[in-house]
């Protein structure tokens, strides 16, 4: 089976898509359309799109299956637009890390859920931004995860599962609340943390230095600190009613721990180093 | 030129340095010495060394070079207790990632810093601990940073110099207090960061979540938290006068962060965020 696709917002997860699923066979024409003309003109070059649109609306017309590849505070002034134009036949879905806050937002913007639109989130980003990092294999056993509203289309979540299924990622579905909750805790907190310790250490050490001895552990803690700023300031704000706890606990454990350092008590610091490489070790091992 | 070596503690620094300075043709017979039976054992059956000694004492019987690759915390003590045994043809050198304090406390067992010890420290380590991960080129193109004390005697200081020479690594010196509030910055607070952050998301979710989510980001950033923990708590105890000011900043950035997300604030977070990828950018950059 192959379908057309509209891929609205093509970066570095939208030309993924999009290379994936010409590979895999799946899409005969990928229709595309990018709020940036640079971007737009580069997807166009590059073979992610058959054909560059001047808008959404001209994108969406012949396709099928409809991605937005855009940033969580974008979706739902795209599906407001779009709405008048989506046919019975067509699916949407869109691959931001937060959910439930896009989901209340597209509500507060076409007064409803639309039962065309299927959340969807791979989990497959990387530090890299833009089409030029394009990779068709990007998904590949890695999980791409569905949070459907109580009216989403189940013939439309089967739709998208299956384009997932086809870039070869293995399908998870949840709710928003949990999806949030669960990435607000491995992939947002952990991203603010490896921003802040950048802005720390350039604060408290010389430039020259910082480049001069970083070891591979500190370059890899902070690897996701080159991650788009504009994203993930959007994804932080969105997910900050479930973020926020999650930054106040690590906080307070940092507190802790600067008190048990003052107390020059080693025991606890030993404790608590101890339960986190054996946490940490069990993440090797391959996922269930 | 080749020497006669002494290897007291034999872990994946010792063991590396072992095969790296056989390999270069600079060590012709390596005496080995490990509080742990077992990883005495394990050297001699990796050939690692070539004799397995019953004491640091009869380890350094014959050896030109004595190499002290244990924790931080146990330096001072060998120190006091090799003292008697030292010839004035040996030199002795350690690869701790602590200097200041090690030096402070060699002079309280010893009643003054010999001038036959060398403190050095190549920046090389992995998350991996023991001598089964040793590998012969750890410290090709690392640097390896010197920190002579007043009286330390040139000749040996240049001795081992030539030894991280021969294994391929880059020789920086600096004062002991350069060197422990700049490896407080780009190691120790990044090992507390990440063991924090594993503890805190222990706490937060299902262990079946996190095996099964944790994407790229997480591992990376998560990996020194498979750090040995004894060695750890050793060395943020010992350069706790340098760490915990770090560790106060990057609490008080966190806090910041969260009155910033309290207050639905974007542009402080975006401006922290850009900052932060600007800087992270620039360590890609291949070192001055």
């Amino acid at each position: 089976m192959s379908i057309s696709l509209a891929l609205i917002g093509i970066g570095h997860i939208g030309g993924s898509m999009a290379y994936g699923l010409r590979a895999a066979g799946t899409a005969h024409a990928i229709y595309g359309y990018d709020a940036d003309a640079d971007a737009l003109k580069l997807a166009r070059d590059m073979d992610i799109i058959d054909a560059a649109c001047e808008t959404p609306e001209a994108a969406i017309q012949n396709a099928e299956l409809i991605v937005l590849a855009t940033p969580p505070n974008t979706i739902a002034e795209i599906c407001r637009q779009l709405e008048p134009h989506i046919t019975p036949a067509q699916t949407v879905t869109d691959v931001g890390s937060v959910k439930g806050p896009v989901l209340d937002s597209i509500a507060q913007a076409c007064g409803h859920v639309p039962a065309w639109f299927v959340p969807g989130h791979p989990i497959a980003g990387t530090e890299k931004s833009g089409a030029q990092h394009a990779s068709g294999g990007l998904f590949r056993n890695r999980y791409a995860v569905l949070t459907p509203a109580d009216g989403t289309d189940p013939a439309k979540i089967e739709q998208v599962r299956w384009m997932w299924e086809q870039l070869g990622a293995r399908l998870e579905q949840m709710s928003a609340a949990q999806h949030d909750a669960l990435f607000a805790g491995v992939s947002h907190l952990p991203h603010v943390l490896a921003y802040a310790l950048m802005n720390v250490l350039a604060q408290e050490l010389p430039t020259t230095d910082l480049k001069r001895y970083a070891a591979g552990g500190l370059l890899d803690f902070t690897r996701i600190a080159s991650s788009n700023p504009d994203l993930w300031t959007d994804i932080c704000h969105a997910n900050r009613d479930q973020l926020m706890p999650m930054l106040e606990q690590y906080r307070h454990h940092i507190q802790n721990l600067l008190e048990t350092m003052r107390d020059e008590r080693t025991e606890p610091l030993h404790k608590a180093f101890a339960s986190a490489k054996r946490i940490r070790d069990e993440l090797n091992d391959p996922a269930p």
